[in-house]
């Protein structure tokens, strides 16, 4: 199984360039548990840290969850201003 | 282009199943400015993030940052023990 398809299709209509910034997470467990929790929390912590070294802006951020077997994959995408490094 | 050949050949490996994180961040400019200083403080960054949550070995971390015309992708490959979730 390609755990990246969700990511994959993404890129493609991305070809219109754009500054921007995918983040993808793939959990993938050997067991059958719930980790959706996990995951949520490291979205939360991740968009944290990007946002104190880029300037975001929150309409311009997409999130994908997506849950398969025992994979489960949060897909970020943001877009960013041309000039989104923050100063520090 | 795929940005994600390089996530997807590991996914292939990965599926000798065994609890593991994997995070793909890729960086999209429409201009063609240098950006490995960004994506080499996210990494620093998510990884600590990471670290609060899940017990991570260091060792068990395996790093690979490509980059392909403007888009420069960082792949972080964590493999978990067991039960690596943190109780918080």
């Amino acid at each position: 199984m390609n755990i990246l398809s969700l990511f994959g299709k993404r890129s493609q209509s991305a070809s219109v360039a754009k500054n921007r910034l995918q983040i993808l997470l793939a959990h993938e467990r050997a067991g059958n548990s719930d980790d959706a929790a996990l995951i949520s929390s490291l979205r939360e912590d991740i968009l944290a840290v990007v946002a104190k070294r880029i300037d975001i802006d929150p309409d311009a951020v997409r999130l994908e969850m997506d849950r398969e077997g025992d994979v489960t994959t949060l897909g970020i995408d943001i877009e960013l201003p041309p000039s989104a490094a923050r100063a520090s």
